[in-house]
């Protein structure tokens, strides 16, 4: 899949040509989801390079931020993430992998299936909590086990 | 929900704080998703504003970078989407919305249920095709008449 350049909004919106944006960083945020229950697994953005390997092989490779590198999602952890199917948004910026996860299935270096495992109580509820709560019963792996003193990606 | 700063790692990652990170524009990542479904509809922005007000009115609020202005969700097309679900990710830097979306039910200002309405062909598939592949079966409304002459948002 060729990777074209932006022309017009109609090839954009409604044609059949891949025309990434990538913003000032280079970058296209990237949504991930459990191909089986579609539950968001993490948000995480591509640069060029990362686009394309992930299109060739199946496999999801990202840009890491934090440690400013192509990221193999799994290289470390061995939870590498195959891509079931893959789409892209109206204006092309931002894309969504539907992936099935190797190895016990999780995707979050905190431990967790899933990055998101805290819910934000939202209008009437939020009455009735003023803090985020845990939507997973317990960390899937223990983080240390599996990256050692790895510094931790999470910046403040 | 109190927004709160950000003052460790562990208070980020393992806490019950709101502690969102804003990137240099001031704004959170959101993925919003069918709550029915868990289809990703769209990936949107907010700024502080947007987050305050989708937590206080169950409403999804986003910033629209093209237009630089709040955006309440369907104040044109009517397409409001209640908030079922609201969730924040391990460094609290994106934000996933699950939705129950009023009216047809589309989220896409071309007229697509989903924005992610085009499938990249990824792996051993992509030997098979070398364009995007469309989705759904066809718009579910006309964005002309919805939108009348409103500036598209896509930019080039």
């Amino acid at each position: 899949m060729t990777l074209l350049p932006r022309q017009t909004v109609e090839q954009v919106e409604e044609g059949n040509e891949l025309a990434p944006k990538f913003d000032e960083h280079g970058l296209i945020a990237c949504v991930t989801t459990d191909a089986t229950t579609d539950t968001v697994l993490m948000v995480g953005y591509m640069n060029r390079d990362a686009l394309e390997k992930t299109i060739q092989t199946g496999e999801a490779h990202y840009w890491s931020r934090s440690r400013q590198t192509l990221w193999r999602k799994g290289a470390t952890s061995g939870l590498v993430q195959h891509v079931e199917e893959m789409r892209i948004d109206d204006d092309q910026d931002a894309v969504w992998l539907r992936v099935s996860v190797a190895g016990n299935g999780a995707s979050c270096h905190v431990g967790y299936r899933s990055c998101f495992y805290r819910r934000i109580p939202v209008g009437l509820e939020r009455s009735k909590a003023n803090s985020l709560l845990f939507t997973e019963s317990g960390k899937t792996f223990d983080p240390e086990q599996v990256y050692g003193d790895a510094p931790n990606p999470t910046r403040l």
